[in-house]
Protein backbone atom coordinates (compact mmCIF):
# COMPACT_ATOMS: atom_id res chain seq x y z
CA UNK A 1 0.00 0.00 0.00
CA UNK A 2 1.22 3.09 -0.71
CA UNK A 3 0.96 6.06 1.41
CA UNK A 4 -1.27 9.91 0.75
CA UNK A 5 -0.19 13.03 2.45
CA UNK A 6 -2.14 16.47 1.73
CA UNK A 7 -2.44 19.98 2.71
CA UNK A 8 -4.37 22.57 2.12
CA UNK A 9 -4.43 25.89 3.63
CA UNK A 10 -5.84 29.91 4.04
CA UNK A 11 -2.13 31.07 4.17
CA UNK A 12 0.64 30.11 2.94
CA UNK A 13 2.35 26.93 5.02
CA UNK A 14 5.65 25.00 5.36
CA UNK A 15 4.64 21.78 5.70
CA UNK A 16 7.98 20.37 7.22
CA UNK A 17 6.42 19.18 10.33
CA UNK A 18 4.31 16.43 8.60
CA UNK A 19 6.72 15.72 5.95
CA UNK A 20 9.21 14.68 8.75
CA UNK A 21 7.13 11.97 9.53
CA UNK A 22 5.73 10.84 6.24
CA UNK A 23 9.18 10.87 5.63
CA UNK A 24 10.26 7.72 7.49
CA UNK A 25 7.62 5.85 6.33
CA UNK A 26 9.41 5.56 3.14
CA UNK A 27 11.66 2.73 3.98
CA UNK A 28 11.90 3.62 7.87
CA UNK A 29 8.87 2.87 9.97
CA UNK A 30 7.29 1.47 7.24
CA UNK A 31 8.23 -0.33 3.85
CA UNK A 32 7.23 1.74 0.91
CA UNK A 33 10.69 2.58 -0.99
CA UNK A 34 9.28 2.36 -4.45
CA UNK A 35 9.96 6.09 -4.59
CA UNK A 36 8.46 9.46 -3.75
CA UNK A 37 7.00 12.78 -4.63
CA UNK A 38 6.45 15.84 -3.24
CA UNK A 39 4.83 18.71 -5.29
CA UNK A 40 3.69 22.56 -3.62
CA UNK A 41 1.57 25.20 -5.53
CA UNK A 42 2.86 28.27 -5.02
CA UNK A 43 0.44 30.86 -6.76
CA UNK A 44 -0.26 29.74 -9.78
CA UNK A 45 3.23 27.73 -10.37
CA UNK A 46 3.94 24.09 -9.17
CA UNK A 47 7.03 22.60 -8.13
CA UNK A 48 7.19 18.91 -8.22
CA UNK A 49 10.11 16.66 -6.66
CA UNK A 50 10.29 13.38 -7.26
CA UNK A 51 13.06 10.68 -6.40
CA UNK A 52 12.38 6.90 -7.74
CA UNK A 53 14.47 5.82 -4.30
CA UNK A 54 13.48 5.20 -0.78
CA UNK A 55 12.03 8.43 0.79
CA UNK A 56 14.22 7.86 4.54
CA UNK A 57 17.55 8.34 2.48
CA UNK A 58 16.87 10.44 -0.66
CA UNK A 59 18.66 14.08 -1.03
CA UNK A 60 15.66 15.28 -2.43
CA UNK A 61 13.90 14.54 0.95
CA UNK A 62 16.51 16.21 3.24
CA UNK A 63 16.36 19.13 0.50
CA UNK A 64 12.39 18.99 1.36
CA UNK A 65 12.88 18.65 5.18
CA UNK A 66 15.25 22.00 5.50
CA UNK A 67 13.83 24.10 3.12
CA UNK A 68 10.34 25.27 3.93
CA UNK A 69 7.98 26.02 0.91
CA UNK A 70 5.27 27.84 1.66
CA UNK A 71 1.96 26.62 0.13
CA UNK A 72 -1.91 26.60 -0.11
CA UNK A 73 -1.78 23.02 -1.36
CA UNK A 74 0.63 20.26 -1.19
CA UNK A 75 0.37 16.73 -2.74
CA UNK A 76 2.89 13.69 -1.83
CA UNK A 77 2.98 10.13 -2.24
CA UNK A 78 5.05 7.12 -1.22
CA UNK A 79 4.96 4.62 -3.49
CA UNK A 80 4.84 0.75 -3.02
CA UNK A 81 4.86 -0.60 -6.49
CA UNK A 82 1.56 -2.72 -7.72
CA UNK A 83 1.54 -1.53 -11.52
CA UNK A 84 4.13 -0.28 -13.26
CA UNK A 85 8.06 -0.59 -12.98
CA UNK A 86 9.97 1.42 -9.77
CA UNK A 87 11.04 3.97 -12.49
CA UNK A 88 10.86 8.24 -12.27
CA UNK A 89 7.86 8.50 -14.98
CA UNK A 90 5.56 5.94 -12.85
CA UNK A 91 6.24 7.95 -9.50
CA UNK A 92 3.81 10.21 -7.84
CA UNK A 93 2.45 12.74 -7.83
CA UNK A 94 1.46 13.29 -11.51
CA UNK A 95 1.30 16.91 -13.08
CA UNK A 96 -0.92 18.09 -16.37
CA UNK A 97 -2.42 21.29 -17.07
CA UNK A 98 -6.32 22.38 -17.61
CA UNK A 99 -7.97 25.01 -17.85
CA UNK A 100 -4.94 27.09 -18.32
CA UNK A 101 -4.49 25.56 -14.35
CA UNK A 102 -1.74 23.12 -13.06
CA UNK A 103 -3.33 20.02 -11.64
CA UNK A 104 -1.84 17.44 -9.30
CA UNK A 105 -2.63 13.73 -8.61
CA UNK A 106 -1.61 10.78 -6.47
CA UNK A 107 -3.37 7.30 -5.97
CA UNK A 108 -3.02 4.77 -3.34
CA UNK A 109 -4.50 1.62 -4.36
CA UNK A 110 -5.14 -0.65 -7.39
CA UNK A 111 -7.10 -0.68 -10.27
CA UNK A 112 -7.91 -4.11 -12.16
CA UNK A 113 -8.58 -4.73 -15.82
CA UNK A 114 -8.54 -0.99 -16.08
CA UNK A 115 -8.05 0.66 -19.96
CA UNK A 116 -9.58 3.93 -20.36
CA UNK A 117 -9.34 5.28 -23.89
CA UNK A 118 -6.42 7.69 -24.49
CA UNK A 119 -6.57 10.20 -27.69
CA UNK A 120 -5.75 13.85 -27.97
CA UNK A 121 -4.94 15.36 -25.27
CA UNK A 122 -3.70 13.41 -22.03
CA UNK A 123 -2.11 10.59 -22.45
CA UNK A 124 0.15 8.47 -19.88
CA UNK A 125 3.64 8.73 -19.70
CA UNK A 126 4.38 6.09 -17.81
CA UNK A 127 2.61 2.13 -16.75
CA UNK A 128 0.80 3.09 -13.75
CA UNK A 129 -3.15 3.00 -13.54
CA UNK A 130 -2.87 6.16 -11.48
CA UNK A 131 -1.48 7.99 -14.27
CA UNK A 132 -4.51 6.33 -16.85
CA UNK A 133 -7.32 7.55 -14.28
CA UNK A 134 -5.90 11.11 -14.23
CA UNK A 135 -5.90 11.39 -17.91
CA UNK A 136 -9.58 10.20 -17.93
CA UNK A 137 -10.75 12.39 -15.10
CA UNK A 138 -9.27 15.37 -17.81
CA UNK A 139 -10.51 14.16 -20.51
CA UNK A 140 -14.20 13.67 -19.07
CA UNK A 141 -13.76 17.30 -17.24
CA UNK A 142 -13.15 18.46 -20.87
CA UNK A 143 -15.62 16.30 -22.91
CA UNK A 144 -18.02 17.40 -20.13
CA UNK A 145 -16.98 21.41 -19.70
CA UNK A 146 -15.19 22.02 -23.01
CA UNK A 147 -13.21 25.35 -22.93
CA UNK A 148 -14.26 26.58 -19.52
CA UNK A 149 -14.73 25.45 -15.94
CA UNK A 150 -17.68 24.83 -13.93
CA UNK A 151 -17.81 26.43 -10.91
CA UNK A 152 -16.99 25.28 -7.74
CA UNK A 153 -20.08 23.02 -6.73
CA UNK A 154 -20.25 21.77 -10.66
CA UNK A 155 -16.33 20.65 -10.49
CA UNK A 156 -16.32 18.72 -6.98
CA UNK A 157 -19.58 17.44 -7.90
CA UNK A 158 -18.24 16.17 -11.37
CA UNK A 159 -15.09 14.46 -9.95
CA UNK A 160 -16.73 13.11 -7.13
CA UNK A 161 -19.12 11.27 -9.66
CA UNK A 162 -15.79 10.38 -11.79
CA UNK A 163 -14.35 8.59 -8.42
CA UNK A 164 -17.15 6.63 -7.82
CA UNK A 165 -17.60 5.34 -11.26
CA UNK A 166 -13.48 4.33 -11.68
CA UNK A 167 -13.84 3.11 -7.53
CA UNK A 168 -15.66 0.20 -9.62
CA UNK A 169 -12.35 -1.40 -10.28
CA UNK A 170 -10.54 -1.32 -7.52
CA UNK A 171 -8.72 0.08 -4.56
CA UNK A 172 -9.07 3.76 -5.33
CA UNK A 173 -7.93 6.23 -2.39
CA UNK A 174 -6.34 9.41 -4.11
CA UNK A 175 -5.51 13.31 -3.94
CA UNK A 176 -6.23 15.54 -6.25
CA UNK A 177 -5.39 19.25 -6.50
CA UNK A 178 -6.16 22.18 -9.07
CA UNK A 179 -4.21 24.96 -6.42
CA UNK A 180 -7.65 26.21 -5.26
CA UNK A 181 -8.98 23.03 -3.69
CA UNK A 182 -7.83 19.66 -2.12
CA UNK A 183 -9.83 16.75 -3.37
CA UNK A 184 -9.65 13.58 -1.41
CA UNK A 185 -11.70 9.98 -2.18
CA UNK A 186 -11.37 6.97 0.31
CA UNK A 187 -11.57 3.68 -0.51
CA UNK A 188 -9.71 2.10 2.71
CA UNK A 189 -7.53 4.31 4.06
CA UNK A 190 -7.67 8.03 4.77
CA UNK A 191 -7.70 10.77 7.58
CA UNK A 192 -7.38 14.28 8.13
CA UNK A 193 -7.41 16.82 10.47
CA UNK A 194 -8.70 20.46 10.64
CA UNK A 195 -5.78 23.00 12.66
CA UNK A 196 -7.51 26.08 13.03
CA UNK A 197 -7.25 28.61 17.08
CA UNK A 198 -6.56 28.08 19.60
CA UNK A 199 -3.34 25.94 18.21
CA UNK A 200 -1.49 23.64 20.73
CA UNK A 201 1.09 21.25 20.51
CA UNK A 202 1.61 18.20 18.45
CA UNK A 203 3.50 15.44 18.08
CA UNK A 204 4.82 13.14 15.57
CA UNK A 205 3.80 9.19 15.18
CA UNK A 206 6.60 7.84 13.10
CA UNK A 207 9.37 9.94 15.23
CA UNK A 208 9.68 11.71 18.57
CA UNK A 209 9.40 15.20 17.15
CA UNK A 210 6.90 18.11 18.57
CA UNK A 211 6.07 21.01 17.23
CA UNK A 212 3.88 23.72 18.91
CA UNK A 213 1.91 25.12 16.21
CA UNK A 214 1.11 27.86 18.14
CA UNK A 215 4.16 29.60 17.99
CA UNK A 216 4.21 29.21 14.01
CA UNK A 217 0.68 30.71 12.92
CA UNK A 218 -1.53 33.70 13.57
CA UNK A 219 -5.22 33.17 14.81
CA UNK A 220 -6.97 33.41 11.60
CA UNK A 221 -4.64 30.57 10.17
CA UNK A 222 -6.51 27.42 9.30
CA UNK A 223 -4.55 24.33 8.10
CA UNK A 224 -5.75 20.81 6.73
CA UNK A 225 -3.98 17.99 6.59
CA UNK A 226 -5.14 14.30 5.39
CA UNK A 227 -3.04 11.48 5.15
CA UNK A 228 -3.41 7.97 4.63
CA UNK A 229 -2.69 7.30 8.26
CA UNK A 230 -2.95 10.22 11.40
CA UNK A 231 0.41 11.48 11.53
CA UNK A 232 0.21 12.66 14.66
CA UNK A 233 -0.83 10.53 18.12
CA UNK A 234 -1.95 13.15 20.45
CA UNK A 235 -4.76 15.05 18.31
CA UNK A 236 -7.83 13.78 16.84
CA UNK A 237 -7.96 12.70 13.40
CA UNK A 238 -11.50 12.07 11.34
CA UNK A 239 -11.60 8.98 9.03
CA UNK A 240 -13.28 9.24 5.73
CA UNK A 241 -14.86 5.82 4.57
CA UNK A 242 -14.74 3.80 2.22
CA UNK A 243 -16.55 5.63 -1.09
CA UNK A 244 -16.06 9.36 0.57
CA UNK A 245 -15.56 12.44 -0.82
CA UNK A 246 -14.07 15.25 0.38
CA UNK A 247 -13.30 18.83 -0.72
CA UNK A 248 -11.11 21.25 1.01
CA UNK A 249 -10.81 25.06 0.11
CA UNK A 250 -8.92 27.88 2.53
CA UNK A 251 -7.93 25.09 5.20
CA UNK A 252 -11.62 23.83 5.65
CA UNK A 253 -13.53 20.63 4.31
CA UNK A 254 -16.40 22.11 2.29
CA UNK A 255 -19.71 20.73 3.45
CA UNK B 1 19.34 38.49 -21.54
CA UNK B 2 18.21 34.85 -20.31
CA UNK B 3 20.96 32.24 -20.10
CA UNK B 4 20.21 28.88 -21.72
CA UNK B 5 21.87 25.12 -20.91
CA UNK B 6 21.53 22.32 -22.86
CA UNK B 7 22.88 18.70 -22.87
CA UNK B 8 22.43 15.66 -25.17
CA UNK B 9 23.72 12.13 -25.23
CA UNK B 10 24.32 9.02 -26.08
CA UNK B 11 24.45 7.43 -22.81
CA UNK B 12 22.90 9.10 -19.34
CA UNK B 13 25.50 11.56 -18.29
CA UNK B 14 25.31 13.77 -15.49
CA UNK B 15 26.00 17.58 -16.13
CA UNK B 16 27.30 19.07 -12.85
CA UNK B 17 30.43 20.33 -14.49
CA UNK B 18 28.51 22.31 -16.85
CA UNK B 19 25.53 23.59 -14.25
CA UNK B 20 28.60 24.55 -11.83
CA UNK B 21 29.82 26.93 -14.87
CA UNK B 22 26.02 28.09 -15.82
CA UNK B 23 25.05 28.42 -12.28
CA UNK B 24 27.31 31.05 -11.36
CA UNK B 25 25.51 33.34 -14.44
CA UNK B 26 22.53 33.28 -12.00
CA UNK B 27 23.63 36.33 -9.95
CA UNK B 28 27.68 35.69 -10.01
CA UNK B 29 29.69 36.59 -13.18
CA UNK B 30 26.04 37.74 -14.79
CA UNK B 31 22.77 39.18 -12.94
CA UNK B 32 20.21 37.18 -14.13
CA UNK B 33 18.72 36.28 -10.71
CA UNK B 34 14.96 36.49 -11.65
CA UNK B 35 14.72 32.77 -10.95
CA UNK B 36 16.02 29.59 -12.57
CA UNK B 37 15.36 26.22 -13.83
CA UNK B 38 16.64 22.88 -14.71
CA UNK B 39 14.86 19.94 -15.95
CA UNK B 40 16.33 16.07 -16.38
CA UNK B 41 15.17 13.56 -18.62
CA UNK B 42 15.15 9.85 -16.99
CA UNK B 43 13.64 7.46 -18.86
CA UNK B 44 9.99 8.59 -20.40
CA UNK B 45 10.12 10.19 -16.80
CA UNK B 46 11.32 13.98 -16.22
CA UNK B 47 12.34 15.61 -13.16
CA UNK B 48 12.15 19.61 -12.92
CA UNK B 49 13.99 21.70 -10.61
CA UNK B 50 12.26 25.40 -10.41
CA UNK B 51 13.42 28.37 -8.32
CA UNK B 52 12.16 31.64 -8.13
CA UNK B 53 15.19 32.48 -6.65
CA UNK B 54 18.94 33.66 -8.02
CA UNK B 55 20.71 30.32 -8.59
CA UNK B 56 23.93 31.67 -7.63
CA UNK B 57 22.99 31.17 -3.37
CA UNK B 58 19.92 28.59 -4.16
CA UNK B 59 19.67 25.84 -2.11
CA UNK B 60 17.80 23.98 -4.84
CA UNK B 61 21.27 24.73 -7.08
CA UNK B 62 22.98 23.40 -4.47
CA UNK B 63 21.18 20.32 -4.81
CA UNK B 64 21.81 19.57 -8.48
CA UNK B 65 25.66 20.21 -8.46
CA UNK B 66 25.63 17.85 -5.62
CA UNK B 67 23.69 15.28 -6.30
CA UNK B 68 24.34 13.91 -9.79
CA UNK B 69 21.80 12.60 -12.03
CA UNK B 70 22.30 10.92 -14.76
CA UNK B 71 20.45 12.18 -18.20
CA UNK B 72 20.03 11.55 -22.04
CA UNK B 73 18.41 15.25 -22.15
CA UNK B 74 19.03 18.20 -20.19
CA UNK B 75 17.36 21.39 -20.15
CA UNK B 76 18.19 24.57 -17.68
CA UNK B 77 17.38 28.39 -17.97
CA UNK B 78 18.30 31.42 -15.99
CA UNK B 79 15.94 34.49 -16.02
CA UNK B 80 16.38 37.85 -16.95
CA UNK B 81 12.31 38.73 -16.50
CA UNK B 82 11.18 41.02 -19.29
CA UNK B 83 7.77 39.75 -19.60
CA UNK B 84 6.12 38.41 -16.93
CA UNK B 85 6.34 38.90 -12.86
CA UNK B 86 9.45 36.96 -11.10
CA UNK B 87 7.18 34.51 -10.03
CA UNK B 88 7.37 30.19 -9.90
CA UNK B 89 4.63 30.39 -12.44
CA UNK B 90 7.09 32.15 -15.35
CA UNK B 91 10.12 30.24 -14.34
CA UNK B 92 11.45 28.19 -16.80
CA UNK B 93 11.60 25.99 -18.19
CA UNK B 94 8.13 24.69 -18.69
CA UNK B 95 6.20 21.02 -19.10
CA UNK B 96 3.80 19.92 -20.73
CA UNK B 97 3.36 16.17 -21.84
CA UNK B 98 2.28 15.58 -26.12
CA UNK B 99 1.80 12.17 -27.85
CA UNK B 100 2.53 10.47 -24.17
CA UNK B 101 5.45 12.38 -23.97
CA UNK B 102 7.28 14.74 -21.62
CA UNK B 103 8.25 18.03 -23.83
CA UNK B 104 10.29 20.70 -22.17
CA UNK B 105 10.57 24.15 -23.41
CA UNK B 106 13.21 27.54 -22.05
CA UNK B 107 13.45 30.45 -24.47
CA UNK B 108 15.80 33.79 -24.40
CA UNK B 109 14.73 36.96 -25.84
CA UNK B 110 11.33 38.84 -25.94
CA UNK B 111 8.55 38.15 -28.75
CA UNK B 112 6.47 42.00 -29.20
CA UNK B 113 2.92 42.37 -29.84
CA UNK B 114 2.69 38.06 -29.96
CA UNK B 115 -0.77 36.63 -29.54
CA UNK B 116 -1.70 33.07 -30.17
CA UNK B 117 -5.08 31.88 -29.52
CA UNK B 118 -5.49 29.24 -26.91
CA UNK B 119 -8.53 26.82 -26.43
CA UNK B 120 -8.30 23.47 -25.47
CA UNK B 121 -5.76 21.50 -24.66
CA UNK B 122 -2.43 23.65 -23.99
CA UNK B 123 -3.13 26.76 -22.29
CA UNK B 124 -0.49 29.05 -20.64
CA UNK B 125 -0.72 29.33 -16.38
CA UNK B 126 1.75 31.92 -16.33
CA UNK B 127 2.22 35.29 -18.18
CA UNK B 128 5.25 34.80 -19.98
CA UNK B 129 5.49 35.43 -24.09
CA UNK B 130 7.75 31.67 -23.54
CA UNK B 131 5.26 29.89 -22.36
CA UNK B 132 2.48 31.49 -24.60
CA UNK B 133 4.88 30.47 -27.69
CA UNK B 134 5.13 26.94 -26.32
CA UNK B 135 1.64 25.81 -26.02
CA UNK B 136 1.24 27.75 -29.20
CA UNK B 137 3.81 24.82 -30.62
CA UNK B 138 2.50 21.92 -29.07
CA UNK B 139 -1.18 22.74 -30.74
CA UNK B 140 0.78 23.47 -33.85
CA UNK B 141 1.81 19.62 -33.67
CA UNK B 142 -1.36 18.24 -32.73
CA UNK B 143 -2.91 20.08 -35.90
CA UNK B 144 -0.74 19.46 -38.26
CA UNK B 145 -0.47 15.20 -36.95
CA UNK B 146 -3.00 14.31 -34.75
CA UNK B 147 -2.93 11.91 -32.85
CA UNK B 148 0.25 10.26 -33.78
CA UNK B 149 3.56 11.86 -34.38
CA UNK B 150 5.44 11.98 -37.67
CA UNK B 151 8.92 10.70 -38.12
CA UNK B 152 11.87 12.41 -37.06
CA UNK B 153 12.82 14.25 -39.90
CA UNK B 154 8.88 15.37 -40.34
CA UNK B 155 9.48 16.47 -36.79
CA UNK B 156 12.47 18.33 -37.03
CA UNK B 157 10.62 20.26 -40.14
CA UNK B 158 7.63 21.39 -38.47
CA UNK B 159 9.40 22.17 -35.74
CA UNK B 160 12.02 24.45 -37.48
CA UNK B 161 8.91 25.83 -39.78
CA UNK B 162 7.23 26.42 -36.70
CA UNK B 163 10.38 28.64 -34.87
CA UNK B 164 11.04 30.48 -38.21
CA UNK B 165 7.62 31.83 -38.31
CA UNK B 166 7.62 32.84 -34.49
CA UNK B 167 10.72 34.20 -34.90
CA UNK B 168 9.39 37.11 -37.22
CA UNK B 169 7.85 38.73 -33.56
CA UNK B 170 11.03 38.70 -31.73
CA UNK B 171 14.35 37.40 -30.07
CA UNK B 172 13.67 33.77 -29.99
CA UNK B 173 16.35 31.70 -29.02
CA UNK B 174 14.93 28.50 -27.82
CA UNK B 175 15.84 24.94 -26.22
CA UNK B 176 13.02 22.33 -26.96
CA UNK B 177 13.58 18.22 -26.18
CA UNK B 178 10.81 15.33 -26.26
CA UNK B 179 13.85 13.49 -24.13
CA UNK B 180 15.08 11.58 -27.84
CA UNK B 181 15.94 14.53 -29.43
CA UNK B 182 16.97 18.60 -28.15
CA UNK B 183 16.08 20.97 -30.65
CA UNK B 184 17.55 24.90 -31.09
CA UNK B 185 16.91 27.76 -32.62
CA UNK B 186 19.00 30.88 -32.77
CA UNK B 187 18.15 34.33 -33.44
CA UNK B 188 21.46 36.03 -31.54
CA UNK B 189 23.34 33.67 -29.10
CA UNK B 190 23.82 30.02 -28.96
CA UNK B 191 27.55 27.86 -29.03
CA UNK B 192 27.54 24.04 -28.86
CA UNK B 193 30.08 21.78 -28.39
CA UNK B 194 30.04 17.98 -29.45
CA UNK B 195 32.87 16.23 -27.06
CA UNK B 196 33.68 12.52 -28.36
CA UNK B 197 37.14 10.38 -27.97
CA UNK B 198 39.63 11.29 -27.73
CA UNK B 199 38.47 13.25 -24.46
CA UNK B 200 40.92 16.16 -23.04
CA UNK B 201 40.37 18.10 -19.80
CA UNK B 202 37.82 21.46 -19.91
CA UNK B 203 38.30 24.54 -17.68
CA UNK B 204 34.94 26.35 -16.74
CA UNK B 205 34.91 30.56 -18.17
CA UNK B 206 32.72 31.41 -14.58
CA UNK B 207 34.86 29.67 -12.28
CA UNK B 208 38.24 28.40 -11.91
CA UNK B 209 37.01 24.34 -12.55
CA UNK B 210 38.82 21.88 -14.64
CA UNK B 211 37.60 17.91 -15.55
CA UNK B 212 39.73 15.63 -17.00
CA UNK B 213 36.58 14.26 -19.69
CA UNK B 214 39.06 11.07 -20.09
CA UNK B 215 38.54 9.86 -16.58
CA UNK B 216 34.83 10.07 -16.67
CA UNK B 217 33.95 8.88 -19.80
CA UNK B 218 34.10 5.74 -22.17
CA UNK B 219 35.45 5.72 -25.65
CA UNK B 220 31.64 5.27 -27.08
CA UNK B 221 30.17 8.35 -25.12
CA UNK B 222 29.05 11.33 -27.07
CA UNK B 223 28.00 14.83 -25.74
CA UNK B 224 26.45 17.55 -26.96
CA UNK B 225 26.63 21.01 -24.89
CA UNK B 226 24.60 23.92 -26.11
CA UNK B 227 24.54 27.12 -24.35
CA UNK B 228 23.77 31.00 -24.81
CA UNK B 229 27.60 31.51 -24.49
CA UNK B 230 30.68 28.87 -24.51
CA UNK B 231 30.76 27.55 -21.08
CA UNK B 232 34.81 26.39 -21.89
CA UNK B 233 37.77 28.46 -22.36
CA UNK B 234 39.97 25.76 -23.69
CA UNK B 235 37.73 23.78 -26.22
CA UNK B 236 36.33 25.39 -29.59
CA UNK B 237 32.43 25.72 -29.58
CA UNK B 238 30.20 26.45 -32.58
CA UNK B 239 28.29 29.24 -32.88
CA UNK B 240 24.74 29.25 -34.76
CA UNK B 241 23.60 31.71 -36.93
CA UNK B 242 20.43 34.05 -36.49
CA UNK B 243 17.96 31.94 -37.38
CA UNK B 244 19.71 28.64 -37.81
CA UNK B 245 17.91 25.77 -36.42
CA UNK B 246 19.66 22.49 -34.79
CA UNK B 247 18.49 19.01 -33.97
CA UNK B 248 20.81 17.11 -31.42
CA UNK B 249 20.47 13.36 -31.43
CA UNK B 250 22.44 10.72 -29.33
CA UNK B 251 24.87 13.27 -28.57
CA UNK B 252 25.92 14.90 -32.48
CA UNK B 253 24.17 17.19 -34.42
CA UNK B 254 21.75 16.17 -36.81
CA UNK B 255 22.23 17.29 -40.69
Amino acid sequence: MCQLLGMNCNVPTDIVFSFTGFQQRGGGTDHHSDGWGIAFFEGAGCRVFLDPAAAVDSPVAALVRSYPIRSLNVVAHIRKATQGRVALENTHPFMRELWGRYWLFAHNGDLKNYAPTHTGAYRPVGETDSEAAFCDLLHTLTAQFGDAPPDHDGLGQAIAAWAADTARYGVFNFLLSNGEALFAHCATNLAYIERRAPFTKAHLVDEDVTVDFSEVTTPNDRVAVIATVPLTDNETWTTLSPGEFAQFRDGVRVR
